[in-house]
């Protein structure tokens, strides 16, 4: 089975520590392919940012000439999965979706703790739109950047915690989602030091595809994620001769 | 004032026939800018459309290089609007919210009718984003795809007065909006068949633009739609050269 | 065009500071007329007072004997617009909506500052029914009443800036709408303090119905707001020989 | 105890027959006065009418100068209880919360069946602000006006047993309540029709203000139903010289 | 008329407080039964054990062999209500819901008190399902164990103040639920200290449960309660023999 | 990897089917343990036999005496999943909640076919507690009984594909999740004759249990499924001597 893990940013190194947490947890068999978009932002924070990611990735995963049995949207709470599955037969995951869904299995309230303070409307807008926000206590900045969360791994893990303590302690969450494709690999050393579970998207995604794969499952193509109709692209210049 | 009012899709006639229905309800002094994306499909009627378009309109905007006072996004149920907002300083209207935001001045309930089915649940998560919902009392798809309606004017009003009748029948809708922006024109008709106020958004846009102009109101940059953090585009053709 | 704004108040001061806010906002053309009703309370501050003030509102526009085009009824969060709805075949406002509804198209939340805490409970429950309520992220109390707002400016402006930063930092609001007739003419001086829009329901109201009025929409009267049945009024000594 | 039920209409013979069937329910010790408002219609089915009879049975209940242990407004979906609310020291229960509140104990999911569709709305939106609006399978309108309930009960009965019916086998209600004071009696004859409990807000109110006595609990006067401030009341001249 | 109070853990002492309290606002003519499970914990405070007392309580019930005209569930935000329903044709009255209801018809919000902190959940969930968690403000735990709250009630009065008086002040309940049965008597203490009305469940209970017994009023049968089909009970050795 | 799967009710034969039906779909390296409930009914169709299988499960699983890595309730909408969370250490999954979480991957809104009309409301009850409901377009009852779907394959294929078609076409289903452990096996059948998705909850179950396995999480122990306190359990003849 091999599996696409799309970034929505630019940075490779991200794209690559994205496909190492992800091939980790893969069954055997699972090959994990990380792509990186061809054109966006080296980290998308907001709006703007989120949609041009979102056309990005669609470009991407159509440039990709080789078989794959699913698609992971590796950022958290951005635009464009319902785009891709109507471009796809395969089934598509997002890491929000993936990360939410697994932590109501485990409490009876989750909170999401995320870089900046801008993202987290757009992050609750997507729970809400995806249907998994009735048991989400709260959505948490840390206040760093994707960047620096990369980039300063020390003091993202104490902004991070220092959050995920808040969400338990205040908003009463019982499980905590790590709300950044960026802060792979981090679950360990915040579930140690907050004593709750904490789900990566990341990895649960990965779960998630292959389970949908195993079980013969994909998008539903009646209605909302139908295939487009038939059209010429005018004037896109993206996704052409690659 | 000079108001800019973007289409989502290539149709130029389409523009044209939005641009001409703004200006007839503009204050004087008004003056409104039809413009057509560089890019995209010639209509919008899914989410990967949808989001293409959403660049596009973002695209569209900004190689505009003379002043204006407000954007009007003429596209209903499509994606991007958020996007818009950061980007920029002056108001941004959707065409979906300005109509919902009026047919609420005017009945308990409203529906929307708009073309093909498969767009339905895009409008409604939309309009459950917008915060705009609660009094929606249906969204209906008459079955004719955009360009149809721009061809088969006859027909195109046969089956969106008869969806508006349900609507007001069954679903007890007061207030008809029109979910399209290729039905702009065709209130008048409808309104007379149904006994409801009939809402178009693309009037209701021009209004809502020109009064929070007029009040001095503006994008809140505080936080959701605070000016993008300035950032490196890579590889990303689009709005060059312009 | 005429509109009329009536006051929930029987204080002429307050009436007349409404009008001169509202004529200051409206296009060339527009001519306010400010009403105060026959009856009442110097201030409403509750139910029971707006109650009487839903009454003595209808009261005083059916008594208007000269031509209108749209109704505005300029108390914050009171009772009574849906009756006027049923009584006039023109388009009603209520500047409670007309605020919510202009503050959803500047930012993603919105909080409310009214006088006294008792009041917001009135508040929330009239932006339920109005279905404007999902992105409402406070409504919050001055301390101060009515009258209070009128004869101290300056605390008033104190205490309206204090709840505004609270509502922006705490509640996290984009957008403060102020909530409450008498504080007309203050948004300017909250806008600097507070860095984020303030939406002055009265002015916003007279931008509405200017813009119902030009586009030609008014009341449905299909189910909720048809005009009452026709029957006899016992007992009631208002509006007659007036 | 003393009970006063005040009808909501000016119609004497529907005020004596809900105090029957109040009286028929009462404890022994338990006496019933009905109360008719002074001023209003002989009907009430609209907002403009609701709001007036808000205030007539105000009016009614301060006119009344003997002691009493408990209020019941005797309207089904009508304006005012929370204005009494403020006014008053002993209990006020509107027939339209007790008959859902019954209902609630009774099955799953509750409807309603009222007069005249244009009420519906009103209905629905008081039992919203209620709280008791999340098991309601729907409410219903027979068509038939308020008196020509209490003119044709034969009619009536049909027209209920009908949409009573339709309510339990499409709606899935379990319960049914009258949505009408006037419909006070009707109750043995639609159960037996229907097969499920039916429940009648009258005679549920009088157990429940029987019950809040006993207790010894009261209207909270902390924040929402405070007592009014102490104010002039101009121009008003109800509730005078009674 | 005789109710039968069925307490939910296996503490004699605690099943004679509830009855004593039952009692004392029993109608003259009623009488109170208090009936202890065979078999359960000595206190419940959690899902599991819960989930034990539904069937001790369904147990003890079925048990009892004399004639009774309406059942009382005497545990805070237990399960096992709906079982009792379909098992039962007389009324089955849970203390949660009598609780909640009566208060909606004191305050425009409420407020839960409760014992342990991990009970919040499962009472804030079972109010949802019952429907009447819309006006509730918060769900609150005194810290205190079922058993403490007996054996320390000085303390007990002390943490349950404490936390009513924020719910009054911080979440803007204007009546307090006692939530656990063990709390029977404690109400007017409270109620002294915190200035707003306070509920007792189990005497809410008993007014719903005569109230319901006296109009005539039982479980509906027709769908969700319906009386379980005839099946043979395999391997169960309760309620045999008794 | 040890995966304990629970029925309901006491039917060998269903058992066998679940497990087999859960083994098939089965990582390799996987062990399927099949249990039945030593006590209970035959079937599971409402409230009362749900709570006697929400402890008859307990009972069983605290029964079993090997090691283990995750438990399934192979029931669908039945009680008791929170009480097996408190006690046990490992995951738990109920198939209510996999085949609803796998079911929003894949389409816009699902709708669940179920055996008896009964059903329906328990069904929705804890979707809604599970927070999973918000893109639930239905729940539909077959008719037949649980084990008549057993004993008339047929006859069930039939009616659960004529729900099935209804839920798509008129309450816009995208996925279909069948509704009981004992339609085990028919989904392939179904899908082929609806055209979209069908999620069976039991192999869905098996999936999320292994994910959940491999990425090393577990039942959150902070709050709502915290361990029980040490207790005596009284006269409780269940579970010993196993």
């Amino acid at each position: 089975m091999r599996i696409l893990i799309v970034n929505v940013n630019t940075t490779e190194a991200i794209t690559q520590a994205i496909a190492r947490q992800a091939q980790a947890v893969a069954a055997p068999g699972t090959e994990i392919v990380g792509l990186t978009p061809y054109f966006g932002t080296d980290s998308v924070e907001g709006n703007f940012e989120s949609y041009l990611a979102a056309i990005a990735v669609m470009d991407r995963v159509l440039a990709y000439d080789q078989p794959y049995d699913a698609v992971i949207q590796a950022g958290y709470g951005e635009h464009g999965r319902e785009g891709l599955q109507e471009l796809l037969d395969v089934p598509v995951v997002d890491i929000t979706d993936a990360g939410a869904s697994a932590a109501m299995f485990l409490g009876h309230a989750y909170s999401v703790v995320t870089s900046l303070d801008r993202t987290v409307p757009l992050i609750e807008d997507r729970l809400k739109l995806s249907g998994l926000f009735a048991r989400c206590a709260s959505v948490r900045a840390s206040g760093l950047g994707v960047l620096e969360l990369e980039s300063q791994p020390l003091r993202a893990v104490e902004a991070i915690v220092q959050q995920a303590e808040q969400a338990v302690r205040e908003d009463k969450a019982e499980v905590i989602c790590l709300g950044c494709g960026g802060m792979a690999g981090l679950d360990d050393q915040i579930r140690q030091r907050t004593g709750v579970p904490v789900v990566d998207g990341v990895t649960a995604a990965v779960k998630v595809a292959e389970s949908l794969v195993q079980l013969g499952l994909s998008t539903s193509k009646v209605r909302t994620y139908a295939t487009p109709r038939t059209k010429k692209i005018v004037g896109w210049p993206m996704q052409l001769g690659r």
